[in-house]
Formats: structure tokens, C-alpha cells, sequence
């Protein structure tokens, strides 16, 4: 057979000012505010991955993709399923019987986060609401019978809190996907037939805030028609005034087109970075995805992440952090802990976090870590530890006589004195609250 | 979003004297030889549709598509099954432990058919084989984990036998589909993204030398792009030469275009058509497809087959033969015990089957019901009833002095005289031997 | 710790004459008159064997019992189940969802049997019906959810059909019985605390006309406290008039104590025995419970099961015919057929059958074999195949002038012959009709 | 049938000085010393009943015993399982596959914990080791086919931990016991074949180091035979010097007899008992056995934790805290982070809680509360909240010149000074360190 389809998409749009499909054109579009302002966002990974809950998310991927397979994600299958077993054959054990999206939503508002994202489809390719292009590998036609993006997006924005999807560009295991790959990516199959017609319908049926962009790498942005697609989320879909995108839009985009930056996972720069970024991470150190076995010492502590989200903030970024649910649609108790634990420490020192920008100065070895915000002229010192004495000597800030000192959570102005004429000052500190987070702020207003 | 996906399909052509796009040339083709002559074939229902066994192969519709539903099918699933239990879900039960396509060929090459036709996909749009275009709803993805289709394909081959696919057009449920239908078969997501793509892919794979067309009634043949197919099919497919097609490409072609026709489902003329033509028909009377819970007295028994069959050739048709294999892989004893039957029915009886033709007369009521076939000037009459009497009178064929009369499995000639002078005769009838078909054949060599 | 369990029945009676517990007094009870007239029974072997239904029903023990195991068995397990399924796990597939006792009756009563036996307990140890003491062992606490056993005995006493319970005194794999057969059968855990319990409760609440007891073999009748239960059978129970036992109450007591004889399964002996017995045997020839892999091939063809029939009532014995239902509640057709085609042989020949006595000769062999029955000066002549000849010469009657031959199913006198004087005959047989069973009886009125 | 089963238990014994089966004899059995210095332990709920995770371990009662029955969890079953689907179908599921008790032990040991009771039956009669009397309801035959009593064993003795083991008497619908119980308890049935052959089983394979008997409500001891039970326990039982009970042995022994109390679950008394007793207690408020779909807000937290914990141990109690480890195998990570806080503040409190007897004064209501522990002339008064000034004043202690004062996990003698002469003291507190459990303890030394 010699067949050749050729897929045009023609876009046609009515405004004046409009971004082109090239790099240049859509770097250059501001980021819409609400994302900086917002700090802290809930990441959360779930999907058919969560049914075997083993190794992490990329579990597929371990045990059927890479060569030599992960051995753990081998034996695991064939001391526990019968020969044979597929992947596929997980969906139907994705109940998500006690799915209660408002719950989830409290406890996410209750974090204190202002933005929530979910993967609308991971790698495995499986939709977590019931997309035309992904007939039985959704989360409506087999498993939860539910839609599972569009519920919790009602109850996300029913509590005031931006909300985003993660979409996954490339397949593992799609068919498609690897006749295009064969082909060096000079076909397009996967792009016209599943993964275009998928994403536009997500973009018009759910109306992200936020797109979180993400299998990008084996391909260039060209296959994938990235910059067609953002010049149509920025010029005519629904969400154009308000959409924030990521970096991840083909191989070696990361780190340089798109969006904020999120470059690799987990990443925190060593200083200040020139453009918007976001740090995401995992409470589960080991997985993004629940994991069935998960053990306390690969979690990562109240104190840990506290600290990880005041340095990302100092150093301008924003701080994603990620909790998988079960396969049953629960949070488990101790990501709620955490989760809640992060709320309670920014109902004390949010003042210093949300619309904070980094001030000249980053961070400070003194006696204990601190890490500097900014509004202004206040500058907040962020102490990631508690101090051994009960005075902390700080060089960053340049004090004038009104400069006044206090302590989040404190109403009293603590006694302070400079320790050159016009750079740094010694704290006398109050007894510190307890702190399950392990840190503390001191609010210095009326620095130059 | 306004966007339009336009897809061109270039077909490039090699051959001189080639099939155009539209049935005036498309109809002239002759049918390939091996199609008449062959006479009996064996169908097979088998898919997902064969793990819930219940009401028939059209179970999802019956339970979730037609409206008001099949209350049968509803409370069969609501009394064994939890709430939103899903179709898709009985994929992974589709085991096919014990499929042996050995012993199934075995078994029809028993029957005396000379082709098979296995549902490489049915309305429910699960792929027997590992069809790219249906990512996770076909046999290898989930289920059997296999490809049936091939394996099938080469065991039949083996045995000399003839290996046709059925091939749904139409997919009840599939989400592009309805969209189609829902813009008034204006559109062709479905026809572009799903449907043909396989079906190049189906024939390009597996080579069939018959494609058995189904579920096209909705929509008419321009839609399904049938003409642009079967030209391609004609002219450029690896079976150009040998394929034969039947007559369901779309809304008003039953009985009218297409290679053989079908025009309904168990379809039988009350006169010779003029038009080759093909009878399916089914074991099971209620269902194509397996059912659990199918009983004796719902099953067509050896001597109605018998009859069916002859009548059917005598009429000029085919006879296609159904039975469902179980979902773990099995053909029923008791479809086995009908196929070994007509097998060993065709063993004393096929000379008078086989690559005949239907003759000037076709059938006779004389004491018992006769019908007629033959081969230039050899004419077998078919009794499909044990006569009362010791001699059978027939009137249609006119005798000559050369005339020999013989019963087929007995070598001895009979008795006969004319009845009038140069019109019918009266047979003196031997011993009938044992026949579970319950249909005997009389020779008559020399007839005019 | 040093604990000694004592367990005494006591047995209350109220009537006069009464057996003892020993087998002299036990074997000269008459076996109650329906047994012997009933001829031809129904067996039923249903149980979670029939779930995976591969094997036979010995599956279990074939699988983990014996050693070393049966490799098609190791194979068949780890092929498709995890790695440490265990058999009890089965259970829960043990749907029975399309039982209906009605349907399972008109079967058999059409088959032409006057009893049916179904297997309440097997080797297993799963109860088919709510037993007390196999808790979250038995059809009504998991599996059918169902009273197998008292559904199946309404149905089939409301046919007028006598109904009988299997019950294996030994359970393969349970726990007290392993360590009773560790002590050397000195220990009586499991009789007392199992095997008894159930028994009398089975009894007292089913009210069965026969026991078929078997699984005796590996302990004496001492250890099973067998002629005690048989004492209470014959003397108190509520079907102490009524009630037929076979033989298998202990190591050594087959063919030599209780009611009527099995011996062997499938036993028939090589001349009229003494005592009468019953052959029990299988449409499957390889297993007794349901496959799902049985090929016709493996299955006994009708003709084979009146041969078999008609050669044991000869000799005196019961024809107890054996088919297993599978686990959806299904008589598979093939079975159905194999029985209607039983009853549609005995609806011609029955006369010859039920209630008939073995006669002077029981066989004797001329051009086609030949089997003999008789009631009084009656002989019934049943030839088990088709006579080449017209005529057919018997030498073991003994004519006189008023010695008058029919065919069953013929109304018409037959002309004949004396051989000699006062010994044997020449009959000329008429056209015979069209028999599946391939058997016909001729009879003889007026023998000496 | 009129059947009476007598079983009669002869118990041969060597000692000297026994018990004998009556309370009073019974009742004056010292507690072995091990016990009331271990003080804390943990308690695991883990059967079956983890499976559904529903409500609490009680889900089969509350689903289908109790009537009327919980809405909840006939909605839920109604909800996601077929109907008729029965709780023993549950058990497959049980997987385990994550269990490994050394993980357990090491966490139980890190609690600080001295003993460990485990579930070995609960109500529901699903035994988590292969008794003989409980064939296909174990955790052998079904669902983990393993030893889950002794390999919990085996791991928590290795880290010189005490073992205990949970029995339940009663077993909500075993059948032998509901027609006991139909008797007005006057037969015993079930006690004679399957509670007393298992329970000896269990202690003679076990070894258990405390036995917490559980479910004797509904009979009395005599109907359970609990005293001739504890006699061979207490006389002639492997464990018989080590051994520890509990006093649920028979409606109205609570509090009552038996070895130390428990009284009700989550007994706390208002003062100080004159026996030795135990509070039970979970994590989980709402449930002993896992539930899925726990919140945090339905946990204790840790300060909840050890303010029970402290004020058990003051009242001379020992404090049994329980976890529900998932079918899986797991201890959820939230209930392994309380049980580390637990070792972790009794790391540095520990003293004052191991081997310590309770004080003359208990408690004492000062700006905080404080519970009051002791060893001779050392007194520990554990302040469960922090004190809102610098100074702490003491009424309870009587102080002399010689008396001492520190802060545990702090080395330096506190400042203190005599409230009265001879009563009472005001110490000086140090900076109270970082304390997660939110208590700390100031031990006195040379106190009258």
C-alpha cells in the first residue's frame, strides 16, 4: 500500500496582536501574574500506575520498556500475576471507589497551595477523563467510570485554587508513537491521530490554567507541533489570557523555550536564575506515583520540605509539591500530614512566601541557614533551623533607624542593634513557637 | 477551536488495465474461481463478546446501546456483576488458554468446508490481532495476549483451506464513530483515524482471500470510502488477484455491489438469483457468538444443516456455517460433533456439492423433497428425507437410453425406467445406508 | 500437651426388628424394589473441580497430591495463575449462575432415568449445600451462594425421580483427616469431628433414596465408623424403608458388603454376578467433572452408551450414566444430547429395560451381538448393531407354537422359524427404523 | 437422629503445686514479673477484614450480622461488588505480598514497645496461621499461604521482644457456634471441635508470651471451659511460667478474673486500680484493622499518643497501641511515624516509664498537667503540655535537702525550691528541647 495522509491543521482567529508559531514569538509573551504570585502548587500523579503501586509511575516502563528490564519490576509481576499478565489488564482495578474530589481540594487548600495539578495522562497514555481518542484507556470507559480531571477541577475552582494538568506528549508503548519514532520522527502519526486531537479537546473541555508539559524528550519540538499548538493556546483558546505553560515542549527545549522553567526534576538552581522556574518534587522521594510499599524513611520529613520550599522560593521559583493517591481515590494519611503541616507553617510565615520576590541577597551562613524574601523594603529572613543562641547576627540587610524587627507570629517588635553602620544587625529572638516545619521568620521592615 | 483536519489519501498504481472508485467498475470484476467452487466455508465468532457468552455477539449493544436496553442483558449484569462494571472489562477474561488453531483447523478441514472466516473484528471493535490503530483493545494488548487472526491464518492455510476476515465497518461505541454519526456522517474522524488505517494494515498482514464486510448500514459507502478501498483492493493490494468480496459497504449495496452477496443475515432466495451468492447461517440458532447458557433444543441439528446446505447450492450459493469458540479457546463438543457431520456428509455426498452448478431445474416435491445440481450432463438429485417408498419418481430430467442412475456410496447402477417418453423416470432405491444428515444423494449420468 | 479426645454416640431406637452394627447383619437387609427396577440413573459430578475444570475432577490431587505431581497440571497452574494460587481460591468462580434445578431435571427425566445422583461432597471436601461443619467450604458460603444439593432434590422428586447423594467418606487435603491417616487411623479427629456430623445432618436433612459413598479405600470400614452409620441408616433414620447404599464403606468392602456393587468404577463383569450391582460410568471418558478442554473425540458417541446400557442391564446391573455440569450451572448440549438420545432409544426399548430380569442366557453372539432380558415368559433380543441380513438366527430361546416375535416400535408380528425342534429361531426382520442408538430389540413372547 | 457427642478432656499433669480449674485458684497465680515492667506495647489488628478495609475490623458484622445492619456497608458492598458476593471471597485477596516481619519488628522495636500481641483469630474465625480446625479459613490454605503467626514471631523474639497472641472465643457466623448458641449455650459444639483443639494447638505451636483473649461476652466461662483451659495453661503448658493473660474469658469476668484487666476497650479507670491492668488503645480512632479510606483527622497524633500513654503508665496500666497493617502487607507510613515518636520521646523518657510503679500521687493539676511515675525514692513528674512559664510548682513531692531535680535528656541539675517546708517544690525549667510527643519529664530524686 501506498498511502500517504497528510493532516493540515487550519487555524483561523479573529484578535489583533498575536503570537506566531516560532520560539521567539511565544518566549516572548509574559507569564500571566497569578503564577508568580501563587508560590505553592499540590502536584498529583495518578493513574492505571497507581493499580500496581510498585517501584513508581514509570513502572511500565521498568518492568516491559527499558532494556534489561528493572528486575525488581519483573519478579514482582511473576511472583504476584499469572504469566502473561498486561499492563492494560490493571485498569480494571483502578476503582477510585472513595474518589471524594472535595476532600482532596480541602486538603489541598488546606496546604496552602494556590494551584493544583494533576496528570490528565502519563506516559502509559491511559486519559484520567473520558477522551475520544483514547477509546478504552480512560478513566471513564474502564476502572474509576468516572471523569476523573473534570470532577476534580470543579472542586479545585469551588475553593478558589488555580488548576493545571499534566500532560504526557509521548506514549511508551503507543503504537503509533513507535512507528513514528522508527521513522526518525519523519511521520506524525501519533501527533494527527491521538495526541493533537487529545490535547485541543483537554485545552477546550477543561480549561486549564496551566498546562504541565512533559515527555518531550526523544523528539524535537517540530514533531511534536509545539509552537503551532502554544500559538494557538496564546491567541484563541479559551484560556489564552490566563494559561501558564512549562519548558517541556520538545528535546532541548528544557531550560531554554515555553513558559516558567521547570528543566530537570527536581531541579534547584545554585543561584538566582534569570527566568521564572518551578521546582516539583515528591513528598515519596522514590515515586511520583503511590507506591503500595512505601516506607517512612523514603518520605521526605515536615522540616525537609519546608526548607526545600523557602529556599525555592527565595532563589524565585515556585515550589510544586507532589502526593499520589491510592488506586481506592485516597489521599494517604501521611501526605495529608505533610500537606497540612505545610499550611499550618504558611498560615504563620505566608506573608513572607505568597507575592514575595527574591531580594538582592538569596541566603546567609550565620548560626543556622536563612533564606531571604522581599516586598519592597521588608525583607524576610527565613531561618531553616533553630538558632543556638538566643541572638542571630544577620550581614544581608542594610538597617536605618526605622527599621523595626518582628517575629511571624509574634506581635512584639524584637529589640535589635546593627553590627556595621550601615550593613547588618544583631536580633534578640523571643522564645520561638513550636514549629513542627522547623522554621521561623523574622520580618525586617525598612530596609534599604 | 476552529480546526480542520483534511487527510488525502494517494493511491499510486503500477498496472495496466485497473478498477475504478465506483461500482460500475467495480462490480464488472469477476469473482475469482476458487469462490464458487468451493461451496462450504466455516464462520467464527469469537472476541470479547465471547467472555460475558450471554443473549449473543451483540450483547453490548443490547445492554448499553439500543434504547429502551435488552432488560435480559441488564439484569444479567446488574444480578453478577458490581454497579459500572464496564464491557471493556471483560477483556482480560478473554483468555484463549486451550486455543489450539491446530485442532480447530483440524476440525474444519473434518467439516468438508473449503474456507474459513474468522471476526478479525466485530462491532465491538476489538482487534483479533495486534492492530496499531486500537491500542489496547485488541487480543495481543490484552486478553489472549496472541494474535489470533494470524495464527488462525496459517494453521487453515496448511490444510489447504481458504482464509477470509470479517471485518466490521462500524464500531458501536467508539467515541469518533458517534461523532461522525452525530454530524451526519459529514465528517470521517472515525473512517481517517480508526477504520481504514486498520483495514490497509489487516490486509497488508494477513493476506485474506475473502473479506467478509459487516456493520455498514449506517453510513452510506461514501463515507466508509468503500469504493476508494475495494479499488485499491483490486488494483494495488497483495490480493488483487484472489480476494473476494462480499456485498456490505455501505447504506443500500446489500444485494446490489460488491463481489458475492449476502443481502441479509440468513438470507435465502426463493428462486436461483442470478448473482453469485453466499448463505451464513449459525449452529447456534439465537447467537453468532458463544453463549454460556445455549441448550439443545436452541441448536440447529445434523439433518437441518444438511438440508440448509442443500438447498443453498442448489440455489447457487455458498454456505457458510457458524459456530462460536469459547473464551478459553475451545470449539464446543457439540459444534464440533455438527461440523464432523456435514464432514462426513460431504464424504459420501460432496461430489454432487463441490464445484457444481445449479441446474435447469433446482428443486422437485415428489414423495420426499429433492433438489437439484450438476455437472455438464450429470445431474444429482439430493433427497433430503428418507422416501416412504422403495422407488422415487422425479419428472425433471429428461433420460436418454445412456442414461445411468446411481446412489453416491453405492457402486452398484439402480433400476430406473421413464416415465414419460422423454420426461422424468422412477428409480428403484437400494438400502439406504446410514445417514445422520438424513439426505441421500441419487447420480443420474446422461441427462439431457 | 497430653489431651485425649472421646467421642461417644449414642443411639437411641424405638423399633423392633434391627440390624446390627456388624456386616452380617447389615448385608442381609433386601435392597429396597425401586432400586432394581429403576435400571438406568443420572450421575452429576459438580463441584469447585469444575471451575478450573482441566484434568478431571481429581485435579487437586493430581496437582498437589500425588508424587510426583501431574506435570499437565504443575503446567496448566503456573501457566495461568500466579505463582501460590491455591485451590480453595477457586471457590469464588464457582458462579452456578445460570442453574436452574428445573431445566438439569427435564434433562434427565427425558434421558429415561429413574434416579439421579449427585455428588454432594467430593474428595475435595467442598459441600454442595450450607454444611455446618465445612464452614466457608460449601456452595452456600461462597461460590453459588446456593443450596445446590436440596435445590437439585425438589426438582427432581417433582419428576417422580428417585434422588441420591455422593459422599466421600476421605477429603484429600483435609487437615484432621492427614493426621488421623499420620496416626495410622488409630486417631478418629476427622470422623468425629467432620466426616459423622455431616454425614447424619446430610441425611436427616435431604432425605436421599441412595448414598453412593466412595473415597473408602485407604481405611478400614472400623475408622469410618461406616457399619455403625449404616446401623442408624437402616434402623432410625428417616430413610431407613427406603434408602439403597453401594458398596464402598471401607478398605476390602467393595464388592463384598452393603447394598448393591460397584466394585470398580466402570467395572462390568464377565458373567451374571450373584449380587446386584450398578455401573457407574462417563459421557467424558477421561473424567467425571466437567473439562473445559474435552474434545468429541474424548466422549462416548450414543451407540457406545446403549451397547453399554443394554450389555450391563443384561448382566444384571444399574446403568448409572455420568455428566458434568460446569461451573456456570450449564448441562453442556453435548451432554443433553448424548442424554435425550438415551431417552429417545429407551422411549422405544424401555419395555426391554426397567424393571426387567436378566434372562436364562445373557448374550450370545450371531451376525450382530445380541443381549438378553426378560420379564417372565417374555425375552427381549437386543441387537446392538445392524443385522447385514434380513433374517437374524438366535439359538438360545426356546419357541414354542404359541411363541410370537415383534419389534419394538413395530406393531407388526414377525414371520420365523424354529432352528431345532425345542431350540432357537430364524426371524425375518422388517424394514428397521431409523435408530441413533444403533440398537434394536426384538421380542419374544411365549419362551419356555 | 438422637446423637449426643461427649467429649472428655483428661489432662495428666507432673507438677507439684497447681491450679486448679476454679477463679479462686485460678485468680491467685502471680503475673509474671516481665509483664508489668514492659509497660508499653503494640497491638495488631490484621485478618481478613483488612481486605474490604471498610468501617473496621467488625465490617462482616456490621455488613451482614448485626441487625439492623450498617447502611455503610451494605451501600458499599452494594456499590462495588456483585451481588451475593460473600465475605470468605474476600480472603483471596489477602495477598501480603509485602510482609516481611523483620520491617515489623524493627519498627515495633523502634516504638520502644517490650511486647507485641497479634490478631491470631478475630472474630471473623480466618486464623492467621494453618490450624488444622479452621481447613480453608487460614492464612495458609488462602489468600497470603503463609505462616503469618510464626514468621511475626520468629522476627519479633529475635529483637528480644515479648510475643502475644489475640484469640477471639466466639466467631460471629460459625455455624457451630450460632447453634450453640441457638441452645442457650448448653451444648458446645463449637467449643469441642474447633475452639479448644485450636486454641491448645495455637499456645503448644506458638509459645505465646500473653494470650489476649477476646469475644467471651455472649457465654459464660463455663460454656468456653475457660478455667479448665487456664489450669492446663497455668500447670502444664509450654508457657506455663512465662504466660500472660487477660480476663475475657466468659460473660462477666471482665475486670473481674483472669490475669491482668483490660476491662473494656479504651478503659481508662479515674484512679488508681488496686490490679494489674492494660489499656488497649489505636492509632486509628475509629478502627483497629485497616481502613482505606482513613483520614488524619480520625488519628491520634502523637501528643494524644503519649498523654495517654503517661497517664496509663501513672495509673499503673501498661499501654497496648495498636496499627492495622494493609492486606498488602505494609504498616501504613502513618502509623509507622507514630510509633517511631513513641520511641522516639520514650528514647529520652523512657525511665520514668520502664519498671516504674505508680506514685503515691498520680497526678496533680499544676499550669499543666502532670502524671506522676516512680522507683523508690526517684519520682517523675511528666508534664504532657508545655508549661506556660519558667517555673513549674509541684504540691505532690515531699523534698528533703538531699532532693535532685533534672530535666530528662538534660544534664544539669534544675534550681528548685521547697514550696512548704515539707511539701511542694518550684522548680526552675531549663529551655524545654524540641519534643514532637510534646511531654517532658523532671525526675526527683530523694523523695520521701
Amino acid at each position: 500500500m501506498l498511502a500517504v495522509f497528510v493532516v493540515v491543521i487550519v487555524l483561523v482567529s479573529q484578535t489583533a496582536a498575536r503570537y506566531t508559531a516560532n520560539w521567539t514569538s511565544l518566549d516572548a509573551r509574559p507569564l500571566p501574574a497569578w503564577y508568580d504570585e501563587a508560590k505553592v502548587g499540590v502536584f498529583v500523579h495518578w493513574g492505571v500506575f497507581s493499580v500496581p503501586g510498585f517501584g513508581s509511575e514509570w513502572f511500565w516502563w521498568h518492568w516491559q520498556g527499558q532494556q534489561p528490564p528493572d528486575q525488581k519490576c519483573v519478579s514482582y509481576m511473576s511472583k504476584n500475576y499469572p504469566p502473561g499478565f498486561s499492563y492494560p489488564e490493571f485498569a480494571p482495578q483502578f476503582h477510585a471507589q472513595f474518589y471524594n474530589p472535595g476532600d482532596w481540594a480541602d486538603i489541598f487548600k488546606a496546604s496552602g497551595a494556590k494551584y493544583v495539578v494533576l496528570t490528565a495522562k502519563h506516559h502509559e497514555g491511559f486519559t484520567n477523563w473520558g477522551s475520544p481518542n483514547s477509546w478504552n484507556w480512560n478513566s471513564v470507559d474502564t476502572g474509576p467510570h468516572r471523569d476523573l480531571v473534570g470532577d476534580l477541577g470543579e472542586a479545585v475552582r469551588n475553593r478558589s485554587l488555580h488548576y493545571g494538568l499534566y500532560n504526557s506528549l509521548y506514549e511508551w508503548f503507543n503504537p503509533l508513537y513507535l512507528a513514528d519514532k522508527k521513522n526518525g520522527f519523519k511521520t506524525q502519526q501519533f501527533v494527527m491521530h491521538k495526541l493533537l486531537p487529545e490535547l485541543y479537546n483537554m485545552v477546550v473541555r477543561y480549561r486549564p490554567d496551566l498546562i504541565w508539559s512533559d515527555g518531550d524528550w526523544e523528539a524535537p519540538d517540530t514533531y511534536w507541533n509545539s509552537t503551532e499548538f502554544l500559538a494557538w493556546l496564546y491567541n484563541d483558546s479559551p484560556v489564552k489570557d490566563t494559561v501558564v505553560t512549562n519548558d517541556r515542549w520538545g528535546a532541548g527545549c528544557a531550560c531554554k523555550h515555553g513558559g516558567y522553567y521547570n528543566c530537570a526534576d527536581k531541579y534547584t538552581p545554585g543561584q538566582l536564575p534569570k527566568h521564572k522556574w518551578e521546582k516539583c518534587t515528591s513528598v515519596d522521594m522514590l515515586s511520583w506515583g503511590y507506591r503500595r510499599n512505601m516506607k517512612m524513611s523514603e518520605l521526605m520529613d515536615l522540616p525537609a520540605i519546608i526548607e526545600d520550599l523557602v529556599r525555592t522560593v527565595a532563589l524565585g521559583g515556585n515550589y510544586l509539591l507532589n502526593v499520589g493517591p491510592t488506586p481506592d481515590g485516597m489521599i494517604p494519611p501521611v501526605f495529608e500530614e505533610r500537606l497540612r503541616g505545610v499550611g499550618a507553617w504558611l498560615k504563620m510565615n505566608g506573608e513572607a512566601i505568597y507575592a514575595s520576590k527574591p531580594w538582592r541577597v538569596q541566603t546567609e551562613n550565620t548560626t543556622v541557614p536563612v533564606w531571604y524574601t522581599s516586598k519592597g523594603t521588608t525583607v524576610y529572613a527565613i531561618m531553616t533551623a533553630k538558632p543556638p543562641k538566643l541572638t542571630l547576627q544577620l550581614l544581608g540587610p542594610k538597617t536605618s533607624a526605622a527599621t523595626k524587627v518582628t517575629l511571624l507570629g509574634n506581635p512584639n517588635p524584637l529589640p535589635w542593634a546593627p553590627v556595621h553602620p550601615s550593613a547588618g544587625l544583631t536580633v534578640l529572638l523571643p522564645q520561638l513557637p513550636y514549629s513542627p516545619g522547623q522554621a521561623w521568620t523574622l520580618k525586617l521592615d525598612g530596609i534599604q
